[in-house]
């Protein structure tokens, strides 16, 4: 991990698409594309043999071949051509047979879903994390309540059950979309230099169905050099999880407020901590997660944007792209990570959450005190009576309960309505079900969500 | 349609998200919603039916909500405020039934889920009429030879007909994208002040149930105020569309150039024309589709950003998002229907697309040239070769077969291989299998993708 | 205004992009025109006089021209056609000469110049108010202290004076960035065709500058189709401001959740109210500040990707821009309105203020203590005193002064030391000599920054 | 450079944006920090001393800092622990003054202000060299004439020197954009815990003049850690540079194209080159500029989302701004670079420039035609008369003149009328007036645009 992207990736990912993983991700490639080709003649075995052994990862300087990549628009070609070299040096017929039927972009194309489809396990991995975690914060404070909060204002009250819940249950949604996405986006690229692998004769469809199977990826339709709406698919749903994720971590940041202290990130050593402030216990979880789903929508419009892609390969739009899917990638990976360990280890505060709905005065129960009153005085008088008396009580500093039955005069009958009016528990409507509800959609109950579990 | 926007929408689309039709929905939402409070004994069924009769569309000035709405945050609260007083002015009793249990978020995202349950049907027929033009040309065109062209620069061929091919399956393959995220989107918000359904009491699952199914919006697990992915995968799966949509408009508006003349789109009266030069045939349907393209990203982009929404209800990202989704659709819906009328009149010059072929002076064939002497020579061989012969036929101006056979100095073995070289059409590798496997996978000849049809 | 974009524009803006204004300003365009060209006889000035009174802005139809516009890709066709058709009614001779030289563009481009004249002066206008709002707030609370708050969580004080003259800092740079780029915005567009003004033989750049001079609009040093760059500076000093202005709102809104209470916004009738809930009081101009702030980038975004015009008029690029900045002018417009209203209405709490800060039980003079400290026990000694004080005191919830106390086991004179260490106004270091340095460069402060005051 | 970014930087930039340039750089905030400290008897010269010798670059693992970063949010406090560390290992008594009465990101931005100072010169060097070379072409061509092109296409004609004018007009116009807002943005960052200095006691303001002096940055009026609108505008900046470098990146693209074939990017050995296709000279440094335009726009939007950030120090938008502006700078050069070369070796065909506006049959003089022959027969006679030669000319193939002549009949006036109609010399109208506007507003041409030329 270098400093510059210090709060963008995560040690397994950032691993992922380092320049060892793309050098080796790129032999593989031509290995299997030599030994697809020999296994149906097409180049002999004993070319395919030489290629398979000819270079390791090691022999490459990637730094060199990035600055190459510059004159070509694409670091396939100088590697292409360094391979040749090193095949030719052990077997001059061999070196002809590199690469053979291939374009510079089959290559990058293919090499980036190897790394897609290792990214996709860790991604997987840590979202099984996250949801179970979540699921287990939504069972555990099933009775816990808390106040609703709307406009970030007091509203009436929730469970802290039904809040976890929502976030598993988005979270859940989410690692279907991108399950799916993935899914569909793994195939390989394989068209040659105007996507039709004329050079191949008629054996394109043929080495294209072998060398698929070799790399564990799916053989589309056709080459897929200027289509790019499956990848695209795979940077919304991460856009769509990290929006989800950022609304969870700023749910969370709200409630770590000093003023607030509903629930705390944990505090592992170092965790959090100032170079300034000792006492600060800052949240970092959910701070490097708005970070992450502040910067995915832009990279997302970027790569929408880039799909406008000339003919059979465009001039600009593709060029861009393992930039901007590497980053969507690793910041979506470092937010589902920082997420977790936040669930896995928050702490809540059910005394203050209780103490917080206290600190309203009872205004939150406003509405209820209408629906009461309303059987008795009809709604329409209700409602303004309650207008009337929020008013008063927050001019006055007053409890609602208080000035509704001084402006009621006494009125024992009302008086006894209203007597469990502040009791949160008596309003929670339908909170039960729902959470209940949203766990049950979630995939952790259901069927796994990818192929691979 | 306004003229500010006068490149951002159709007619139909722009009468969808009119006044007109939001109050119609927004009345719609209420009168469900009385009648299905009526239904489980809620609320009175005299309420109800003077709920349902008190207002038109026509009643409410438009203009005075939106600009009232500054005032609280939402077209909702005056709304309902009218149809309260509304109510009130027939029957006392039935005004403290209007709105029951709801909050302002129920009935502005339900009422906008009822504008994109219109949307829909216009996108899925106007989507089926473009797939439908493009499979035409890819079938018509199966046999047409044409240039392939990767970074602007002339290729080895490919036909018109898998180029087409191509289109159709990018179009089809995201209106499976767009068909089911509609479906997922489209469900009820009815959740109440804080999401609880607590004025409800314990009828809250089956007041929605029933109000659900009266507005054919599928019911959600639990109200979503503040977890808008379902939404956020629409606006996704219509920045894919346009930016396949985009990439169609960039090539055909590449391939109407003077220059390169291969195809036009229709000249229906007055269009495409130039308020100063009579001669001009502009690529207009393009040109406003790649406008539309230019544009989505950018607010799939915002709806992202917004989707961090705090707590229970929050405070900016839901508000932007009328905007932004009526945007969305309405370009997408726009973009739609101009590659549709492109697609349908499309003008085609086979003989233009053979004579650019052969304005390259065989150029194009080198990998070919090389595959074919590889036989004789080596591969190894035959390319360096074929990098010389290419670098003086570009230099000289002259055929490259003809550069080859002066270089390989009358060898008539040579020459004879060379004979056919620049026959395109035996140069097109797997063009017309992948021709095939695209337009068999097209959504046209599978089961329809939307529950509709 | 529109229901549909309710919350995304001001009476007063929505006004100045309105079909009526949009007509007017291309009629005016054309007028001029035909004025600056008889003037220099390049028409006969009779022909002037007929077109500068054939046409009245009601005589058109603008929802019947914005979707012609579709067929030719500019609403300015269509016009021009019917404008020449009323001039032919009066005077058939007269009717070669409306639009004379001119192009689509620069009739569009041109009338839009004249809607974003408007625009600046209403902006202009609105940001000096907020800026004397906000420097107001700044003065009158030089004194107040409260909690700083980094990362949401409390922090060592500051004054509510420099806050506010942080906010009103930023405020006025970026009022001068506006400024600043309307003006440089603000030029003709008039380049015939091609750019060369070539239909004027000699006369182009003379009738450009009588004409820009009719218009008051700056001449460029050239017709500016293609190069969109000033209009871009002017969408991104946009987008700086409300980022600013988001700034602004987010921390208001934080300071008005009920458990922070330290300011409000103004309750003018209806402001701020619930459907469903009587006792709410939202922070409705922070909202709708929030929700612009979230548009305006991706808005922004577009602006950008739509700059790559091809050669001397774009396909694409260009016919997305009218959508877009009057969107980003509007919400613009809209986020300095609500923040004015916001400011000059904004109650403060000082005692909640001071309470906020006694809440933390001195644990955020921890920094303070330890500079105290320092110079007796030194520096590297006292830091690490206090880091186990800081963790001690949030453990056991006691002030951090009695655990330090405690620690330190009653030396007097480390006691003595620390007697006034939670007095706020003996750690405000250098806040008032900041708090005055931002209000002095304030652009009220100073010469006003646009031409017009 | 690494692979996963081989198309995203320059060997310059990415070096300024290494991990040993930021060590470099914070290493040098702190020990500025510590002198200017120092010199104010803030704390002990000895100490001074020993934190300026008590670390290098190379002692530090920035993988290792990077990968803390995580627990707290910035790879800062870990780097002053460290730092701490080392200090106290040679000087017990100094290591207390280590980063006395700064924050962690007063470190961080600061560190950060200085990368920027290099990137300046780097780009500012880069596009003097394109503003040159550019204004090579626009002198050696002001006589060139070549088609105009509107929406793709034919248009009158105009010279390349015009056209290369406006496009070195716009870079130029940038470049003061660019330099105006570097000079804005290199501000120094210190405020310490919450933006007052409160550690430093009286001497804040001093201690920051000193260190803003000895890091040669700006003096802001006061700490900045919130309020981000001085580096958004140098964002922007790029934002608006990099669009106006796609458009000329499109035009270069657009006119290289095999049909069109009017200019073509330098071949220096290898650029441009194709692993299959040894005929291809593709436009490589257009593609990587195109590329980069791409990716920009996003970014952009990214860093204005960013921009909310919360009171004193924000959670989330201010973590996210190193990648995204070591990104927007980044791929900025590397845009203007690609360009400063393509400029710099362009290649012009002339006479294909003349034999493309032959190719349109005269059918763009139509417009010309108009006016001659509008002074005979009146201009609204005119057009139609050309409406109708325009329309049978493309159908039939023929020359617009050979199609007048033969509707007007044998007219001999007519006819000497038209005899040099398609001389496109004769309709360049202002072409060369702009021409030399366009250039004598460059900044080459006015006093250097950045105080250190």
């Amino acid at each position: 991990v270098r400093l510059i992207e210090s709060l963008a990736t995560t040690t397994q990912l950032s691993e992922i698409f380092s320049d060892a993983s793309i050098l080796r991700a790129m032999l593989d490639f031509e290995i299997a594309l030599a030994w697809a080709e020999a296994q149906l003649e097409v180049i002999p075995e004993a070319a395919a043999e030489v290629i398979a052994t000819a270079a390791k990862v090691g022999t490459f300087n990637p730094s060199a071949l990035a600055e190459e990549a510059i004159h070509s628009g694409t670091p396939a070609i100088v590697f292409v051509k360094q391979l040749t070299d090193l095949v030719r040096a052990k077997d001059q017929a061999a070196a002809g047979y590199v690469h053979w039927g291939a374009t510079s972009q089959d290559l990058c194309d293919t090499a980036f879903m190897l790394l897609l489809q290792k990214a996709e396990q860790t991604i997987d991995k840590d979202l099984r994390r996250l949801e179970k975690a979540l699921t287990h914060v939504a069972e555990e404070h099933k009775g816990t309540v808390m106040l609703g909060r709307t406009l970030m204002q007091a509203a009436p009250p929730i469970t802290f059950g039904l809040k976890a819940a929502g976030w598993a249950a988005a979270v859940s949604r989410s690692h279907q979309r991108v399950a799916t996405s993935f899914e569909k986006a793994l195939v390989l690229q394989f068209g040659g230099a105007s996507g039709t692998l004329a050079a191949l004769g008629g054996h394109g469809l043929a080495v294209s169905e072998k060398l698929a199977k070799q790399l564990h990826l799916r053989l589309p339709d056709a080459p897929w050099h200027t289509h790019r709406d499956r990848l695209a698919e795979l940077v919304c749903a991460c856009g769509v999880l990290t929006g989800s994720l950022g609304k969870l971590a700023r749910d969370i940041s709200l409630l770590m407020q000093n003023e607030v202290a509903e629930v705390a990130e944990p505090t592992s050593s170092g965790r959090g901590g100032s170079s300034t402030m000792p006492h600060k216990h800052n949240p970092v979880g959910c701070t490097i997660t708005l970070s992450a789903a502040n910067r995915v929508p832009g990279l997302v419009s970027s790569f929408l944007s880039g799909m406008i892609q000339e003919h059979e390969r465009g001039a600009g739009g593709w060029q861009a792209e393992w930039a901007i899917v590497s980053a969507v990638i690793q910041l979506t990976g470092l937010a589902i990570v920082s997420m977790a360990e936040v669930a896995e280890g928050l702490t809540v505060d059910v005394s203050r959450m209780r103490a917080n709905i206290e600190s309203t005065r009872g205004s939150i129960f406003a509405e209820r005190a209408m629906v009461l009153l309303g059987t008795k005085l009809g709604r329409d008088k209700a409602h303004k009576l309650l207008e009337d008396a929020a008013r008063k009580s927050a001019k006055e500093g007053r409890r609602l309960r208080d000035v509704l039955e001084e402006m009621e005069a006494g009125t024992s009958e009302l008086a006894s309505m209203l007597q469990d009016l502040e009791d949160p528990n008596l309003y929670l409507g339908s909170a039960e079900q729902f959470r209940k509800r949203l766990l049950a959609s979630s995939s952790l109950r259901q069927e796994a969500p990818s192929k691979k579990s």
